[in-house]
């Protein structure tokens, strides 16, 4: 998984901290956490494209939420980023020299069954990762730190 | 996820059908699905150091499941080939720049909450492929293509 999307997970939590009515520059998110800021605003335009965050340009221009906190989901944070990409790769090698001819046509159409185990697993990562929200994780920073959402807000609020 | 766990896993699928008394070397292993020997050679040898096959030198030598198919999981042969990986990677952002200086010390002594959120999905991926063992897919596939099992072994057998 990209390092893109521990970065976008932590931009959208900070600004579930931040009014709604407030777009943030990308720099002021990638100067929050000491970030480069255009490999950031690459991935703050992946969110946007699946409007996880919504943007608006000029001199007040910036990011913000593009719905709520409660409805953005690390699965679909996750996806943004990464793609729909798999973790278990099936190169198809049960088609490959003499295991692709014992297996014969039929082979070709019944899923493989290796690819098919490693399916299963990875959706049940994916559930989990669609369980967990934005306002959940939030919640859980405000409850290890309760002042940490205040100085968060405050920080941006000196731009 | 690299591509030696499929290899691995269709290999230990492959070792089920065969008598457990018989060695396979690792260039038969290997033509039966069209793969490079050295290569494949480098993940059976990790799979070896894990207990999941043995190895046996000299001129019968070769490779046979180092236990029972029911007790070897995906979860071995993925940790095997693929070390203790975690799909997602913390770098630790939430302690750079003024996030970090507003998280304080005591930000250092507690754990991330995106990291454990994503752990959490990561242990849900983990435990499905610990209940998913060798001996669980090699019936799949005799489910799904009776006469493979057999067709395996006599494939193998013509060494």
């Amino acid at each position: 998984m990209r390092e893109g999307v521990e970065w976008a997970v932590h931009c959208c939590i900070n600004l579930s901290f931040i009014s709604p009515d407030r777009a943030v520059p990308a720099a002021r998110l990638a100067a929050f956490h000491d970030l480069p800021t255009a490999y950031l605003n690459k991935q703050l335009n992946a969110l946007g494209r699946a409007g996880i965050v919504s943007s608006r340009s000029g001199p007040r221009g910036g990011f913000r939420l593009g719905r709520e906190p409660e409805k953005i989901t690390l699965m679909d944070v996750a996806a943004a980023i990464d793609g729909s990409a798999r973790a278990f790769l099936c190169t198809g090698i049960r088609h490959q020299g003499p295991a692709g001819r014992i297996a014969g046509p039929a082979g070709h159409r019944t899923p493989c069954t290796v690819s098919q185990a490693f399916s299963r697993a990875e959706l049940a990562w994916r559930r989990r990762l669609a369980r967990q929200t934005i306002a959940g994780l939030a919640d859980e920073v405000r409850r290890a730190n309760p002042a940490a959402p205040d100085h968060v807000r405050h920080w941006f609020d000196r731009t």
